[in-house]
């Protein structure tokens, strides 16, 4: 297929992706769930788990194997964007403001899944099915550790504003656990990324070089920036000009960390930290987010679901591989975030709320397990039972939030705001 | 190169063309230019004509061949939503309220122009350096008289609403003929591509096809969009359910024309067409374009003008004859255009606005003049010329304007008010 068929190609493909997305988000949306679920699920079911299964030959003249590239790169430059603009709303002040609860919620959010995860994969290292032959056992408990210590902090938070919780104590809590909870989970995996390099040098150069973007990042650009700052806070809106510098650094901060082996999903993150906030912020978050989540991301998910062979868990060993890689998911992370919260005085109800809340999995996890797909640390079937632990946990966050929390309306009264 | 490899090569590309079109776009704001001709001209100097010339190994590692069906598809989309939203913006109410002399403008400004380049490509028909061998010598005939008509209706539109000339009587006049008169030269186009099919079939099937699509758009898809309009019109805001609908039907128009042999931009212009007006059409403009123009646009001229070899035209004949396709661009267009409006009553300085403003190719001709390249229509050489003319007509816009029509400030009481 020459360049001018693929592109013919692609359209019907984006096409497709937003039709089926659109549907299953129809169908998800009655049963109370939440956007990312639908597109987490409507992935699978166009992968070989369902479409390609069903309707092999229409799946394969959909999705051939030429048009990997670009649906790849794509989809890259959607998770970049979508990062970036998480990086953009990181909020260290909110951290600040409630520090220690939020402190050792995110440290029992990541140290119990973690010590689970790493355990799981002590006993599934040796076993081919899981990890490839070039892990070493101890970058199979690091990757499975870090895996599940993620939380779907975009999710949290769109779930904390869109039940009206943004200025609350818990709200606040929450956002600050959770954002904490996925930048140290991001690190952990820098580091199992780095040390994936068998030569040892390029280990250094990924995380000396990961320092010094950091660095760059966050103290001279973040300098440099002040001034346009400024500027749009004045002129109310961001000139096409700003617009273009700033798409033009989140891609290189995307290219330079992908380009030291680490992932270009920390480069945006981290340069949208080193944006200025206030009116900057706004606009970037006005032009940037619904093009993005309307149009790339959808891609992202296809892209996943593609890699994901739900058929590959066939035998009941590996089903009950599966349920416990859950159970270690669900206990390590929201049980664990609940005691936590209860430990620091929250009541059973708020406790409860965020241990639902840090559990969710959402689409981050997505992101780290095609990582490690595509890096080689991981084999399709734990790949296959990950994302179901990511789907499962993300699924049950909306009604069990609801459930002890009750609706919107009856909460009014309930929650002290912060301050 | 595998996937991953070509994605983050894809960071690269995006971070350098930014850069570049910034940079090239500040030196031609001093000098008083559009943003349009700037990333014209920003994209010919990243092809073979400059950068690929001093820098062939840096060049070589930046865009490889490998990269060339990615970058293809993503520009091919940036097109897509950048026509369908001129298809939004398109206004026949505008054109109904000057019918009379917007007509006869736009009549003048297609068959000057179609005359002199039909005129022009008989007798290059025959040497092979500018039509491919397949292509006979009417379709040669009617793709350089297609390419000759074009106006840059979105720069025309620009400059119009920039210079706060929207409502006056100039302005109105200027858009209604440039629309008719792009929305004439695409339908040419489309007979020339039909017709370029060898087999008679799938010339009928492309014209069948294409005028199906065009009733299916503008009769049932725009009368099933009509509740649609009037929810965003309530809600004052468009869903992010209502937006992903949107977006795939104008990826299904762009798959669907692309796929029966017209192009896809013509499917997503009619499209954008059958879409509601009011807030509808506005909440499409302010979500896809900021986005668009910044960053998926750039894509499209830097593709393009790595198609653009200007060193091929290296001998005094080729460069005569560049200098008749210039002459014969700016007579036929600009010149008829301007005596049109003359004889319909219509200032000097009024008719000289509109001839320069009609005169100016833009982005339209390079999409047209891809087109052609890309099917074997033209051959590199003349494509050459062609983008040449292009950037001359565009350049020549704003100074000659701004001259005959001094500055915004001094016409304030000049013009008229239409109604």
């Amino acid at each position: 297929m020459n360049s001018f068929d693929l592109s013919v190609l692609f359209f019907l493909q984006l096409a497709f992706i937003l039709a089926v997305c659109r549907m299953v988000g129809m169908v998800f949306k009655r049963l109370g769930q939440s956007q990312v679920v639908s597109e987490m699920i409507a992935g699978v079911l166009m992968g070989p788990s369902l479409m390609g299964w069903l309707l092999p030959d229409f799946s394969a003249y959909l999705f051939p194997s030429a048009s990997k590239p670009i649906l790849f790169a794509v989809c890259q430059v959607g998770l970049v964007l979508y990062m970036f603009l998480i990086g953009v709303e990181f909020d260290i002040d909110l951290i600040r403001s409630r520090l220690r609860s939020a402190a050792s919620i995110s440290l029992a959010g990541i140290l119990a899944p973690f010590a689970l995860g790493a355990l799981l994969a002590f006993y599934l290292a040796s076993d081919g099915s899981f990890f490839s032959s070039k892990t070493t056992q101890l970058q199979a408990m690091l990757f499975m550790g870090a895996a599940m210590s993620i939380t779907a902090f975009p999710m949290l938070a769109r779930i904390i504003f869109e039940q009206g919780l943004s200025r609350t104590s818990l709200g606040t809590l929450a956002l600050a656990a959770g954002s904490m909870d996925d930048a140290a989970a991001w690190c952990v995996l820098a580091v199992v990324l780095a040390s994936f390099q068998n030569n040892m040098n390029i280990a250094v150069y990924a995380i000396g070089g990961g320092i010094l973007f950091a660095v760059i990042a966050l103290v001279v650009i973040k300098r440099l920036l002040k001034p346009l700052g400024r500027m749009v806070e004045t002129a109310g809106e961001m000139s096409p000009g700003i617009l273009s510098l700033v798409l033009m650094l989140a891609m290189l901060g995307a290219w330079f960390t992908d380009f030291i082996q680490i992932y270009a999903v920390f480069g945006a993150f981290v340069m949208g930290i080193a944006m200025p906030r206030g009116k900057f912020a706004q606009e970037l978050h006005r032009i940037i987010y619904p093009l993005t989540i309307a149009f790339l991301l959808p891609v992202f998910f296809v892209y996943s679901g593609l890699n994901t062979k739900i058929g590959l868990v066939n035998t009941p060993h590996l089903w009950l591989i599966a349920a416990l890689v859950l159970l270690a998911a669900i206990v390590g992370k929201g049980v664990a975030c609940y005691l936590a919260a209860r430990w620091h005085g929250e009541s059973h109800k708020e406790a409860m709320a965020i241990g639902t809340l840090m559990n969710a999995r959402g689409l981050m996890e997505l992101i780290i397990l095609n990582i490690g797909l595509q890096r080689g640390i991981i084999e399709p079937a734990l790949f296959a039972i990950l994302v179901m632990m990511a789907i499962v946990t993300t699924l049950m966050a909306t009604p069990i939030f609801e459930r002890v929390y009750g609706s919107k309306a009856a909460r009014a009264h309930q929650i002290k705001p912060v301050q």
